[in-house]
Parts: structure tokens; sequence; C-alpha cells
């Protein structure tokens, strides 16, 4: 599929087959997201691949709409190492990207999935920190269920001229 | 071209010839980013598209490393409204995942680009608020250099298997 639909059909999946996800489909997401920019190209990001079903079960309780957690087959816990930044407070940024690049992945994969955020939110934060027994210099940034969606997406452009302005907004 | 190789293509562009880019590709890059995933689906960024040569110009001085906005001929600068946040806090993934398809969008239209990071820096925010003419409530991110590359990018794969633990990090 090319790129600008797998953009426009990108949406947030949250009921899945029972169909598991290939280890090669979870190689070529990883991959997708460490391709992404990051500032000084620190890379800070790093990676909680989750299919035990028990904690698959617990993810379900980091987030008020976590879930699908329940019901996915895969779970991937994005984090940002803070020892890892080069520039510092650009995390975010870079992992974010990271993240995006997985979901178009995930869409060219013909797999689904919804992205969870979980910082800045503290009580989120700690909870899957404990959960997954991360390093204090990782954040937990975002748990993205993936699986194969239950129903088909079409394309869609969400273009709003609202929200450009030419050379100046005011 | 396919939505994998268009990710693993997408290379920080700074040089840039000096064909101008098309109203239609601006449209496609503006589109792309307006489909990325938002927090409560709160849509809150915003663009200003910049093709006044003497406000490149300027904003060449924004950043240490924002030497190619002088020569290239068309900046989008990506600022979240915080106004339009559904929930607080979030906004800088919300804008940071618009900009990645923005770049991947860029590719796809045989461009190039570069991501220049503001957002957290004081200074810089600062400066593009006033550069620009932006209300209070809107917070510039990043201010991305576009054009046509002077060079021909190879696709990369930087997956790296230290990134990645399954099921917990410890």
């Amino acid at each position: 599929m090319d790129a600008l639909t797998v953009i426009r059909t990108r949406r947030s999946v949250r009921a899945y087959t029972d169909e598991p996800v290939s280890e090669e489909h979870i190689r070529t997401m990883l991959g997708a997201a460490m391709t992404a920019p990051s500032a000084g190209n620190g890379q800070p990001w790093r990676f909680v691949v989750v299919d035990d079903p028990a904690l698959l079960e617990k993810a379900a309780t980091l987030h008020p709409y976590a879930g699908p957690a329940k019901k996915a087959p895969l779970g991937i816990l994005v984090c940002g190492d803070l020892n890892a930044e080069k520039f510092p407070g650009f995390w975010v940024q870079d992992c974010s990207a990271a993240i995006q690049n997985l979901l178009l992945a995930a869409v060219a994969c013909d797999l689904g999935a919804v992205w969870l955020g979980l910082y800045p939110l503290e009580e989120r934060v700690t909870a899957a920190q404990k959960l997954f027994g991360l390093p204090e210099s990782f954040i937990p940034l975002a748990f993205v269920c993936v699986g194969h969606p239950r129903a088909e997406q079409q394309p869609q452009d969400r273009y709003d001229e609202s929200n450009v302005r030419r050379n100046r907004w005011a």
C-alpha cells in the first residue's frame, strides 16, 4: 500500500481477532519505529514487547481507555531513556515520531493498533514503571495495543483549512 | 512508493534545489499531518506555511542548526494550541505524530525535509511566537524546512535489538 494511503487509512483500532502477531511483523514495526528522526540522532526510544496474557490483562488497568489491552494479542510499551538524550527535553517528540512510524507500519502489515497515552500523567507513569520493571531513567510514554483488526478501515482525509495560515498567524 | 520504503527512506534533508514546492504538495503534506492521532481527537495542531524569503531568512536565526531555512523554498511552523487540547499535557505527542506524518508525506511527494525543534527551549519558543505573530495559546513545537532534495536517499533500516526486551525490562 502506498504511503499516503497508509497515512489516510490508519485509525485507532481497538477490536482484534484472536490471530497472534507474527515475529516478522513485530520486527517490521520496531524497525520502522527506530527509523524515526530524533534530536541529535540520540534515538532515546526503548521498547517492551508484551505478549504475556497476564501482563496484557494488567496493562488494561493502566489507563481509563486501556480496555483493548485485555483482548489484544500484543502490546508494545514505548519508553524514553533520559540517559540517552543528546538534547535534554526532546525525548517526548522523538518517541512520538517513533510511535507514529510504528502505527503506520502496523497498517502496512494489515494490522491495527491504538496509542494509549501514559506520560505526562504521574499515576500512569509510575504504574507502568512498576508493571514492566523499568529502570529509573526510563519514562513510559505510551502503551500501543496491536492485533489483526476485526473491521476494515477506509482511507480518510482530515485536512482542515482553518488550521493553516500563510507566513504569519496574525 | 510503499509505506515501509518511505519510512526507511526518510532522512533529515538540509540541501534543496531552487524549485518551489507546489501548492498541491503543501496540501498533501498538511492533510497527512492532520490525519495523525491525537489525545481525545483534540487535533490541537496549527500550521504556518512560510514562503516569504525574508521570513525564511529570519527563521534561520531561531535555532543553531536552522541554517537550511535560509535556502529552503518552504518552511512549515507546527504549533500546538493549548486551548484545543482535550486532555491537557498531550499536545507535544499529538503534534509530533503530525510532524512525522508530514515528513513521510514529503518523501512520498519526492520532497525532502528537516525537523528543527523549538519547544521546550524557552528562547526559541518566544522568538518564533514573535516572528510568526502567534496567539498566546499557541506554542511553536518545530519549524520544518521543505524542498526538492539535491541528493537522492537510499532506504535504511535502523533496527537495534538492544532497544527491545520481552514482557519486562528487568
